[in-house]
């Protein structure tokens, strides 16, 4: 039986996500799985990034209804993205295509609302009245490319790409986790080659981090760089709060220096 | 199979909600929604208005197991409520009542503890020693007038009734939203002959509300009035925080000024 | 059907308890319960108190897959304890032992990585690739000692013994709730015989408190001694936050006088 996975900006404070589950609870047997309600309100680029996060732990046929919707209810359209045997429901804001090529081509389709909404569809809650039963039929075997006529072009959140030289890394702060561990838009696999040190760029002298293979290979409060568990690189501190001691925020540029370009270390006279 | 939801002020740092959870499953095969564990502890009035908000999404025959219970243990009486087909399961605080007059007409009972309870019943833990049976029993097809002798009256939270004038609509902030919408008592069919703008009284001027059908709608940062999902009027601001911007909270009185009534905007002097 | 219930330090604004909950969902029909995934990051003896209080409420035959893990991916050992039927999955750093404890006599096996894991086991995210097979595994009918070698002696987080003397009770606070109680790690069958008022030793006076049977048997904002659910002593105030009002914060050490000894109330010239 398919999962249905769910990902707002609702928060557990109030009924909306229960709303949502009342109705496919309503329609479908298929198995929910709150992936968040946490995203920040509106912030579309983070819930973006945490279902690309969460898509490969899931299974071929998983439904994902990802509601983080600041224009729901304008001329913004509902669509289904089906991408590598997932089908994801949601406003056509870019929420949904980075998870989509996480896992394949992905193709759109604009769904049908006076067919597949549950009437009167409320202007401001279509995670309710329209996503959560196309979400339920989806799940329950309707084919993606039923719901509506075929999208076109999607809307997108696609950062800049990360960058590689022989001597540099350049990528953002994509996402700050509980740990304050700070996960990177890098490429895990460019680590590989990498020295044992790496250098972050800052304003003043560049801070070395030791790359390592997970949290505790550091000494309490050493700055790390590893590959973390969504294949991206990772700044860490064993114990401690990278993006605090950093100073790093989501959306954040930042760069690392891969060679092994020794600095001088003079006395210094005043602090 | 029936659906059992869960509310309660017990947050989810502790246990107490899981144990709950651990009793249900262990007695029924019945399908679990949380509606809210974060309902502000001891917060009856808020618990009550989002059950109620909450109760229409569900599917008649479910069954709604909510504790927000400051009495937990003292002669405050454990009840069941019936009505439109939904079950209602917690103390009898007024908890229960406004969701279940939303669907219905209500109809009490009160728990046989001796009958029902899981012994020994924890003074401090109804939720998990008795209602949570009760609620496995209900859904499994206990009828609800077999837990125990008639309740007859049942205690209540009922707030004063939104008014309605010529000129003007008065009720009061049920809820405020992750979003910061103030969602206010006034049933949202009151805006259908509205003008375009409306007014919210203040001390010192009236500030201008523009009638939508969406957030998106606004300009952002505008002022909005429109209904909101849970059918009730609700003042937003688009991409905004509408009750910081108006210094609203939960139980607050408003009142908004229907008629067109045009003020003369004076030069001023000075700012 | 088995139920495998979840407990960890990853919060609910990422992926990572969703991404667990994916290989379950993916691997087993199994029922989830989500106990918490809101303890403090790291603190293993946090989890191992939310754990333990838990564990009863659940039947026997249950999974408890719990991941408070700061030394995943190094030579700390992957476990699975059974005791009284139940079954614990995760690290071997004393997170699962006082639960074991709570429900029987604790046997482990360290778990056969190549053998369960999902490959490539990320060396920073055990929970998902390696525990969560693991605990699918289990719930579907593996025995516990097939998942590899017996553990011998396991790690431990064993709080000093809680002390009891004809006048006195000494423990700690275990966990401060969401309602400001402290519960402590008194055992509750020690205030069977305890006097109507007992008295908390703190610098200067030491406080009143009053042994109750629930909350609301307290005078709002009075001082109450109770047994709480997990069926340790309580210390509370009615409407009100015992912790902030005693200062006290878990891990504290506390002290409780039984006897009846009377205090000369003296006048005092200044306050």
């Amino acid at each position: 039986m398919a999962i249905v996975t769910l990902l707002t900006d609702f928060g557990t404070e109030a009924s909306y996500a229960a709303e949502m589950k009342a109705v496919l609870r309503a329609r479908t047997r298929a198995r929910l799985v709150d992936i968040t309600h946490e995203i920040p309100p509106h912030d579309v680029v983070a819930g973006a990034f945490v279902l690309a996060a969460a898509v490969r732990a899931f299974p071929v046929g998983t439904v994902h209804l990802a509601v983080v919707d600041p224009g729901v209810g304008t001329e913004r359209r509902p669509i289904v993205v089906r991408a590598g045997g997932h089908r994801f429901v949601g406003p056509d804001n870019g929420l949904l295509l980075p998870a989509a090529r996480a896992v394949g081509d992905p193709r759109g389709a604009v769904i049908d609302e006076a067919r597949f909404g549950r009437q009167p569809i409320a202007a401001t809650f279509h995670g309710r009245d329209l996503f959560a039963p196309v979400a339920a039929a989806l799940a329950d075997g309707l084919p993606a490319d039923r719901v509506g006529p075929p999208a076109g072009e999607l809307a997108d959140v696609r950062l800049p790409p990360p960058l590689r030289t022989t001597t540099r890394l350049a990528g953002h702060v994509a996402f700050i986790d509980r740990f304050g561990n700070a996960v990177t838009s890098l490429p895990g696999a460019w680590l590989d080659d990498a020295p044992p040190l790496l250098r972050l760029v800052r304003p003043g002298r560049p801070l070395a981090l030791r790359r390592v293979r997970t949290y505790g290979d550091g000494r309490p409060g050493e700055l790390l760089v590893l590959v973390g568990s969504a294949g991206t690189v990772e700044l860490a501190v064993n114990a401690g709060r990278a993006a605090d001691r950093l100073g790093l925020r989501p959306g954040d540029r930042i760069e690392l220096e891969l060679g092994p370009r020794p600095r001088p270390r003079r006395s210094r006279f005043v602090a």
